[in-house]
């Protein structure tokens, strides 16, 4: 067990004092006492506030050890000052972690250290001073059940209590982050339509949009709330199975396509410059709307902050449930749908209190301020809002988001979207409006039409970049005003590395703050791991960038925090990702070992294997890097670099360069680099380590704690990054060159950028293959491929 | 997707006006309606009365279709006669129905047939009484996400809007079920002390049992709640880690035993006869305590009944953390520090208000009548509480309980207990006072020679019975005057199906009313599948069982529920388990087919084989019932019945004679049934099919959905039921027989009770076979086992 935090803001005794008095643990009345054990058993007494009983609250004193024989109770009855070995051993108890197991009551520094908790005041006994220095820290530290000390004992109902006798002001901020001080269970859930410029089901009207609102019943009172906005399009239901009609097989070969000589301004997307519908005329204005909702599933990091003082407004766009419009996957339109929003939010657009009265409503209740949170395509749409430099959009945290559609659905010149997923089969998977059978029966043609012709557009056959894609690149026009926070899984086989890798240098344009983490999950959220602060530094960065604390959150979070992939629960910082702190390193492919001794392969399997493989995806992966001898030698190069004299980090985007050819007029080349060394891996998903145990708030939602954990198996290897080309898309993605049979051709590509820890004594592995399974079509044509590798090579970036 | 309703009370028409008054659907108003188009239009307007807005609610009813081409705001703005097919085409999109999908707008009586939802009425066009009934019915119908209809509405906010205006009666009952009216967001939760009768830590006090309680804030104002109690020793914390150390290890050889001449008087254990301390003298009363609590894992049905107007009460009992006492895995002590609780419920016994001040104080918002809850363990303590007869426990709903822990951690003298565990193990693992540091220091030398005392008396080398045992078997007196509903899945492994055969058939015995429900799962809980109405027939019986509503359960409900382990989503009534309703049949086992040809085999496999089974429990048990060629092959004997020409069903308890002789002066014989042939077989574990989309009340907890669904690949077998013995246990479990070498003996025994659907060309599977390397010792021991197969047979009970 190791825990790792990065949101703690040093603090001075000056402002410890203040703070504790805001927070109640220090009163006019404890603040004179100059016993030191006096002042830690008046503490532990306030720890334990949530019983009414002083009884109860001395019993609970007396379950606490203070030394090997002594229980807190007994040791705070004395005077004199306090040792730091007991003041720990209380305090390690009080974080959840457990004598003879987690620590010893005979060296609590010893496990401090090696647990990654802050270190430790280095007095051997405390005065009433160190007492309250330490004791604030130690409220500021994260205990078992991977909270905060202090968002635990407000779960527990600590705050609860105060403000059923003495208030505490509200919003209410300890260490520069909200606290959960907000009553949840009287929060208000309204639902108002917000009137967007867009009529994008033509039919004459602007489209409605439904926006789901949670505030605080503070609001009610005056309280002006910041809003934390989350456009959703699969909040208001997904059409799983009607999608399914428009999937795509790619188990079909390769086709060669008509070589053209087409340039960017031939592909290049006009903006839309249709002249919306007029606006609906306002028949009167309200404060109240006459609906309510329901949430079923929501992300537990909203939930989070509605403890808090932050409003949480949902709201899914065109084309979902209850809104007007139609999906489109990634166009400015439903970019537009989401800055609607926020315009709405910041007083600058009508909403309507239903679709039908024209009753205009105000977010009389925010203060403006507005930040995005989401993850995928929620993601994706808060990092398009951000671009478009919409007033009032202060951050978004965008988990695993896009930056662009076409290298999301293609690569090179080729389709790379697993089972059969494209634009066309994500509009209707999102276009819940089906799902309202009254509604649906109005507006089903023209969706049809509308689907249809997506779906031509797209060219799914070719793989070829047009118009269609040109408009899905959502951070093409850059205005970003908003800082961002950038978050996504190194092992993200989804929504790949490079849309965060592009997204972030765009933003180095502009004159805001960005962060980054980089995590060892694939499509993950991060908000309820053990080993890292993740729900803490969001506080700290959200009560920065919309209360306008003076947390110096800019300073305090690290520009790229990394997950280790070699070490579990380690999580370090740097200044960049893929800058200059590395170095390139070029190496011909022939100084590698080659394993199979082959420079030449065919894409052809036996066809007993590949119906295997395609039903068993794993097995073909495993297989195709594995070096144990598999039905897929001789269908690949495998290249292996001498085991590795050091540690090395490859940080950045590898690039090769690859001189080769194929017997036949169409030909795709995929290549892997791979870490090879035996290690107990840590596990793909996260896994529960505990249920139910993390507290969001009094009585309020709970939440699962877990962890990337080491794998209880070795395993010899593990896919590090990829990349995919058609060889007719040699210049760029399209330009479609032509293709001779049996001449070799350069190909000069990029990996997915990554952040790779190899361990000394491993080695990198590159593995040169055609079909893949799991991402490309994959026809299992009769090709070969012969790679010179004598005129091959690859270039890493090398951390220094 | 199919539905099965078994919670329904059957109404009559004037009941039906009455209690749809009583839950404001009708009103002084409506009634006199005689339009049925209206009344109609005035149900689903007031189904949708969480929003306040006509409009809105107006919006609601245009998104639904009446027709295939009228929807549900235009036709009810008419006036006339509801068609049959306009009424269930609502209906159906009500209960959350797809069109297109689900069922069509077309033909909606087709999907309700297909769906099993309840029988449409028969009328083509509705009056206003036919729209009642068919109203009433409409909210007594499960949706297709698990829930009634009554209760989806409820949870969005139905009886929480009219609680705003005007008032519903609490407790409120519909179709004699316990509607969620109560307030969940200002729920009591606080904490006593039961002072028990025990002093197991042998500390000269009576045993102090932490009680949390959880009660609706309407009990404030006079109103008394039943009590739903759960006895959960998990529920304060599990020492995994701690109690590992005491795992025992199973990969060793079978050791031989001394033969012995016990009798059951040898080996029956004395009830103890401990004088307890005195009780605490009471210092003064109180009516409020000063301690609360923070549920963090809960079980979701309790959770349910918490809207209901039921309190709910956890105790971990003796040993657990903030109680005293120690842990002893299944003695009376243990169940009487359930029954505690009950007598204190039931104004019988003395609390405190803490532990500290004995100040007593009184369940006086109780209403007196307790049914208790919980699965394994928990269910266990249910079952050993009702055994005793004790006063104010109305009722046990019993989920995987044990009836007895000799069968639980032994079978026929062998030690039965996966993983290492035993009595002493389980001991460790729920003695959370270990967790109190300083709890724990003042009582740690006498546990640990408690903890040695039992590790002794368990007998884990010889696996006989013995009084340790006879003291655990926790129904041996009948006293039971609570009905009971016994819930156990025939795929348990864990707490097997001899456990509530057990039970049901000693409770037969008393006058009481008991229902069984078996399902397809292993050890699981069955609140939130979609196939089944456990909650709403649990909230039947408990309506009835605790708050004393006429509803007529008992005839209600069937005595048996069984789910189809052939056909997915499919639940069928029984009138018995294993009776009368089967007949057994015997065949000889020369008359099965021997797959193998072999009547002898040798339970050594070779070393490695042998070690990559220990790891790889699945591919043992695999290659053991496969038919297809494995390393198991000639280490057991495998013999299949003639593929059956009609369905067949296996009811109750087969019984196996074996004519069988070891090589050495030991032997085991272990013997499974299987069922052989292709099919896509029911998933092992429930598959969440929707997210957090159960609504156990008004902006309570949320519960996902599950299902024992088809797996998406076919399995050739399954196993259905095992049993074991050690040939030194030919007579009873606690008389140790000798044992020559190549000597025959016949040993008669018994399987596990099952009730398996075998489809016509199936074959039934026996497997014979010595060292279960799940269950069993298993030493890799060279014994070589032959069965005299003409001196064999096996008997089956077939449900006629």
């Amino acid at each position: 067990m190791r825990i790792n935090q990065f949101g703690y803001v040093p603090t001075t005794h000056e402002q410890v004092v203040k703070e504790l008095k805001a927070i109640r643990f220090l009163t006019a009345d404890n603040i004179k006492i100059t016993d030191p054990l006096t002042l830690f058993r008046d503490f532990l007494l306030k720890y334990f506030s949530q019983h009414s009983s002083t009884s109860t609250r001395l019993e609970k004193l007396s379950n606490l050890m203070a030394t090997t024989t002594v229980d807190a109770n007994q040791y705070t009855q004395n005077t004199g000052p306090v040792t730091r070995v007991a003041f720990y051993n209380i305090g390690l108890q009080l974080l959840g972690f457990l004598n003879d197991l987690d620590f010893s009551l005979s060296d609590p520094l010893k496990s401090i250290a090696e647990l990654g908790l802050p270190q430790p005041m280095i007095h051997q006994t405390f005065n009433c001073g160190q007492i309250i220095d330490a004791w604030y820290r130690l409220l500021n530290t994260r205990n078992k059940y991977g909270q905060l000390l202090i968002d635990y004992i407000a779960g527990k109902g600590y705050y609860h209590h105060l403000l059923g006798g003495s208030s505490v002001s509200k919003p209410l901020f300890f260490n520069g982050k909200a606290q959960a001080v907000f009553k949840t269970d009287a929060l208000i859930r309204e639902v108002v339509y917000v009137e967007s410029s867009l009529d994008t089901d033509h039919d004459g009207q602007r489209d409605l949009l439904k926006t789901n609102i949670i505030r605080p019943a503070e609001t009610n009172d005056g309280y002006r709330a910041p809003v934390i906005f989350t456009a959703d399009p699969y909040a208001q239901g997904m059409n799983e199975k009607w999608s399914a009609q428009y999937s795509h097989d790619n188990v079909r070969p390769l086709k060669r396509k008509q070589p053209n000589d087409l340039a960017y301004q031939d592909v290049e997307a006009k903006l839309p410059n249709d002249t919306p519908p007029s606006p609906r005329k306002i028949k009167g204005q309200t404060t109240k709307t006459g609906e309510t909702f329901t949430k079923f599933w929501s992300y537990s990091l909203n939930d989070y902050f509605l403890a808090r003082g932050f409003a949480v407004v949902y709201s899914s766009g065109i084309g979902t449930k209850d809104s007007d419009g139609f999906r489109t996957t990634g166009t400015q339109d439903e970019t537009l749908s989401a800055t609607a929003i926020i315009e709405w939010l910041n007083g600058n657009r009508v909403a309507f209190s239903n679709r039908t009265d024209q009753v205009a409503i105000k977010a009389s209740w925010s203060d403006g301020n507005v930040g995005m949170t989401g993850r995928s395509y929620l993601g994706t749409l808060s990092t398009a809002a951000a671009f478009t430099g919409v007033a009032g959009l202060k951050t978004c945290i965008v988990e695993a988001g896009l930056s662009d559609y076409y290298p999301y659905y293609r690569e090179n010149g080729l389709v790379v979207a697993p089972d059969g997923d494209d634009a066309d089969v994500l509009a209707e998977w999102t276009f819940s409006r089906q799902q309202n059978a009254g509604d649906y029966s109005r507006i089903k043609k023209p969706w049809l039409s509308h689907l249809q012709q997506m779906k031509h557009d797209q060219e799914h056959d070719t793989g070829n970049f047009n118009q269609f894609w040109d408009a899905r690149n959502v951070t093409k026009y850059n205005r970003t005003n908003a800082d961002m926070l950038l978050v996504h899984g190194l092992n993200d086989w989804n929504v790949k590395t490079g849309q965060v890798w592009s997204s972030r240098n765009k933003l180095k344009a502009r004159n805001i703050t960005q962060k980054l983490i980089l995590h060892q999950g694939q499509h993950e959220y991060l908000n309820n791991f053990r080993s890292f602060d993740y729900t803490d530094l969001v506080n700290l960065w959200l009560s920065n960038k919309l209360f306008g604390v003076n947390n110096n959150v800019d300073k305090v979070l690290p520009n790229v925090i990394v997950q280790d992939n070699a070490h579990s629960e380690t999580w370090n910082s740097y200044d960049n990702w893929g800058g200059t702190e590395s170095l390139t390193h070029t190496d011909s492919l022939l100084d590698w070992k080659n394993h199979d001794g082959n420079s030449s392969f065919s894409d052809r399997l036996p066809k007993a294997t590949f119906d295997h493989y395609t039903n068993h995806l794993t097995n073909w992966s495993h297989d195709l890097y594995s070096r144990n001898g598999s039905p897929m030698d001789y269908h690949c190069i495998r290249l292996l670099s001498d085991p590795l004299k050091d540690d090395l980090v490859i940080d950045g985007q590898p690039t090769i360069s690859l001189h080769v050819k194929t017997c036949a007029d169409v030909g795709m080349i995929s290549v892997a680099l791979v870490d090879y060394g035996k290690a107990h891996r840590l596990t793909e998903v996260p896994q529960t380590i505990v249920s139910q145990k993390i507290l969001q708030g009094y009585h309020w939602r709970k939440d699962d704690l877990k962890e990337f954990l080491p794998q209880a198996v070795q395993t010899d290897f593990k896919r590090v990054t990829e990349a995919h080309i058609n060889m007719q898309n040699r210049d760029n993605s399209y330009k479609v060159n032509d293709l001779l049979p049996n001449k070799y051709y350069t190909l000069s590509f990029q990996f997915q950028p990554t952040f790779w820890h190899f361990l000394e004594g491993n080695q990198i592995g590159l593995i040169i293959y055609s079909s893949d399974m799991i991402y490309t079509v994959h026809g299992n044509q009769d090709i070969t491929y012969t790679v010179a590798l004598n005129h091959s090579k690859i270039t890493l970036p090398i951390l220094k």
